[in-house]
This record gives structure tokens, C-alpha cells and sequence, in this order.
């Protein structure tokens, strides 16, 4: 059965996407930490991020890379801290949440509740970073 | 001035060393989160890991990468999970964390007190996995 990140890069599931290419895809978070937290994902269903392929492997860290450029220009915030734990849902994933201080980054914190406008705006606005850098 | 992890990688600052290279090194972290915590770093100074150079990223991933199944073989747990906030320190470093529940990777957690013995055993099986990967 496909994973529920598969479902999402297939559109069965929405989500609030700020960039795909061929191999990769990158969405917001809906339970996020911070304004911007984004997953980065391979297409490629695989479990844990070191068992990937070498070349899968390697792509998935340059797009995140250009991703979290792209949330650096578009969210207010004084760096992009990035966390892999993947114990949830079987398909490996990069979180990339717009830090002010490092104790942004723990997972036990209230998640935001944003509306859906606001998810639009975000994805929106790290979209066209993405395509412009 | 030269950062504490470039006086580390110098040998001004003792460390427990894991695996090293040209360009990269790899140490446990004093203060760990778990047994086997262990933080990957480039040789080159730059603070924010997205600052990098493109092959210099790509190369830390990699490495990154040979290290964390170092890890899996030598220390008990359900997997490595990763997290770059680099706040404290500025020089990029990854923290690769040994999980066994998603919670193991909250900074805010209490820091296991280790000895001495303890570290360098455990830096030891390590190395010694890595340098059979």
C-alpha cells in the first residue's frame, strides 16, 4: 500500500506544496513547529533516509538544500534547522523548520494552528522563492 | 580566531574520535543525547551549513551518511536520526543521534553523564565499524 507521502506527491491526498521536480517533493508541514516548516521527500518510497540509494540519496540533500534557501528569503527567521526522526510514517522525510532559537526545534512544542489561507500564503511565498533562485 | 571544533579537529581540544578524512571529521559529542551521539562536521569553517559550498555539502552528506551506519551497527537502537540547529557553535555541524522513540532526539533532554572508559569505547566500536563499511 502506498505510503501517505505517495498519496500526497500523487494528489489523493492535498497538501500545501512549495516545490517538486522529478525525484523530489517538498510540502508544509500541517502540524508545524514554525511559519515554514516544510518536508522535503524522495518520490521513492523507502523507510529510513540512510537506506536510499547513493544517487537518491545525494539529490534528496541538494534539494533540500535549494528548499531551505528558499525558506530562509521567504520566512522571517534567523536560520533553516534541519531534523530527520522518520518513526512515524515509513517513507523518509527531512524537516526543515525556520529556527530564532535552537529550542524552536524540539518536537514536544504546541504545534501552530494556521489556516488555511495562511498555509497558502507560506507555500506560496517559499513557491516563488524556489523558482527564482 | 580558529572555532572549538576547529581546535578539535587540530588536536589543540581532545576529542573522542569516530572517523576522519580529508575534509571531514567526526566525534562524540560530550554531552550526549544518547550513548553514540555523535556530531559530523566539515574541516572547512562556515557557520550556516547552507553557506556551504555545493561539493563541500554534498561531501558532509555523504560522509554523514557512512558515519550513521557506523553507528547503526555499533550502538543499539532503532535508527540514527540527524538534526542540524547550530546556534551554539559557529561552524556547521550534524548531529547524528542513536533513536529508539522519537523523543530521544529533544534537546531539551537531560545529557547523559558518561566516563571516560565509556566514551572511548564507545568511539571505538564506531571507528572500528566504519572503517569496515
Amino acid at each position: 500500500m502506498a505510503s501517505i507521502f505517495t498519496r500526497i506527491v500523487n494528489g489523493e491526498i492535498p497538501s500545501y506544496k512549495v516545490a517538486e521536480n522529478e525525484n523530489y517533493y517538498a510540502f508544509l508541514d500541517i502540524n508545524p513547529l514554525a511559519k515554514g516548516h516544510t518536508l522535503v521527500i524522495p518520490k521513492m518510497e523507502e523507510d529510513y533516509i540512510f537506506n536510499l540509494p547513493a544517487d537518491v540519496y545525494a539529490g534528496l540533500w541538494e534539494f533540500a538544500n535549494k528548499v531551505a534557501k528558499a525558506i530562509d528569503k521567504a520566512v522571517p527567521c534567523k536560520r533553516v534547522g534541519v531534523a530527520v526522526l522518520g518513526m512515524e510514517v515509513p517513507h523518509a522525510h527531512i524537516h526543515l523548520v525556520p529556527l530564532n532559537s535552537e529550542s524552536d526545534l524540539q518536537f514536544s512544542n504546541q504545534k501552530l494552528s494556521l489556516t488555511k489561507e495562511e498555509f497558502e500564503q507560506i507555500a506560496s511565498n517559499i513557491a516563488q522563492e524556489f523558482l527564482s533562485l
